[in-house]
């Protein structure tokens, strides 16, 4: 356990909620990332607005763009950032943006289905592969030889809602589409984990907790947690992780989620 | 537990493997289906030539055209059952058709992730959704209230390769596109579960061993089961369930797998 020291981070999803909240959080600490990339699918449109005027202050933000249901887009800003690097490695990339669609079982379609499954899990998947080359180098200069978020680390935010053992908040939202799509990310968080373990990256799959974001709330109760505190118990928990944790499912609080 | 005694049962992917061979146990039962649908993308084809002759020989087997990527096929599909049972219910619909890729995780793509997760979770959701208003019929014609496949049922038919606390045989084949179908698949068994539970409807995922089929066979090592065994077993698992299975993973010897 030690504090968590990245000299570089890619966030997807980055300009509200959790992704947002998550840039702003390595943008205070106490020794800040030399670069924190922050992909957004429209960097000029007025929903990145805040994340805008985080750059303007803080040089160490560059804003990608990035949509990560698309295979060139993610190719291109694979490019963007591995020529920012200048040949450095990429410590840690979270696959934080996702979708969900309110839906009952009754009402998915081929349609949702795929769409929330290319969001929530091919993204990821995709994004995995391109930076792989960044990720690798990073473990590769990083000293010593264990595992560790500050080395190189694949963080996919999941949700405890793909849990097939917990079945979470079933009565409360059946969301058939999202459940599927996590518990696909979660198989993925194991296969990365499996493929990448020999390139020395950590691969682990988070929930965030249910979070006062666009994508947690507007349903009939307020989340409990705010932004700034399921962040804060997430980098907590990233920054105490080892090879021993690599392919588990943890919580904002540490606690090991069920497959 | 008794003996599997279904009055009408679907089988999809039902021209090769253990379709087939699902098929071909339903025929010699002592007390046979009084409907054994076999669901297949070609009924005309070469590939159904074995299911057409036995469809020659038994005037209870009806091969139906369908391509369980397709809601449109699907939707016709229905129209037919639903036509020739005329008016009763479907008792049991197992979905059994599936594809898989030989891939590694890093030749995975967009469109093979997308290709598995269509034939392999969002079809049997499609199917589920347009069966149900038979197997809803099929669990209220039925005396007692108790769940069973002999009243109505959903069996998709799953894979160790799905389960994520397994990742079994990762060494012998990552197939990172159907290992996350998979699990998404098992997701959904377990939402059907919950969906369907109201009506009566049990729901179950089953992995059917390592089996020769073509979709087993094809590698380095030649498969442990024949179709044969693998499809007793699991006829036997089936006529054992009850309420307190459904929302099960379980082997083709009745073994509960983990998530």
């Amino acid at each position: 356990m030690g504090e968590l020291r990245v000299r570089s981070v890619l966030v997807t999803g980055a300009n509200r909620g959790i992704g947002l909240g998550l840039v702003q959080h390595f943008l205070a600490m106490p020794s800040p990332p030399k670069w924190v990339f922050a992909g957004c699918r429209e960097p000029k449109g007025q929903r990145a607005q805040e994340l805008q005027n985080l750059a303007s202050k803080h040089p160490n933000l560059v804003v990608v763009p990035l949509e990560v249901s698309d295979p060139a887009s993610i190719k291109a800003a694979a490019g963007t950032v591995e020529k920012l690097l200048g040949g450095s490695g990429l410590n840690l990339l979270i696959n934080n943006a996702g979708a969900v669609t309110i839906s009952s079982l009754e009402n998915e379609t081929l349609e949702s289905m795929r769409q929330l499954y290319t969001i929530n899990t091919i993204g990821p998947m995709l994004l995995g592969q391109a930076f792989l080359p960044m990720l690798k180098k990073a473990a590769q200069e990083s000293p010593g030889t264990g595992m560790s978020c500050s080395r190189a680390a694949i963080v996919n935010m999941s949700s405890i809602a793909g849990s097939i053992v917990e079945m979470y908040a079933w009565d409360y939202g059946q969301v058939t589409s999202y459940r599927c799509s996590k518990a696909a990310l979660n198989m993925l968080t194991k296969c990365q984990s499996l493929g990448y373990r020999e390139h020395g990256i950590l691969c682990v799959a988070l929930h965030p907790g249910w979070v006062q974001t666009d994508m947690g709330s507007g349903r009939s109760r307020t989340p409990p947690l705010t932004v700034d505190t399921s962040v804060r118990g997430m980098l907590k928990v990233l920054s105490s992780l080892s090879e021993k944790d690599t392919d588990t499912f943890l919580d904002w609080e540490g606690k090991v989620v069920p497959w």
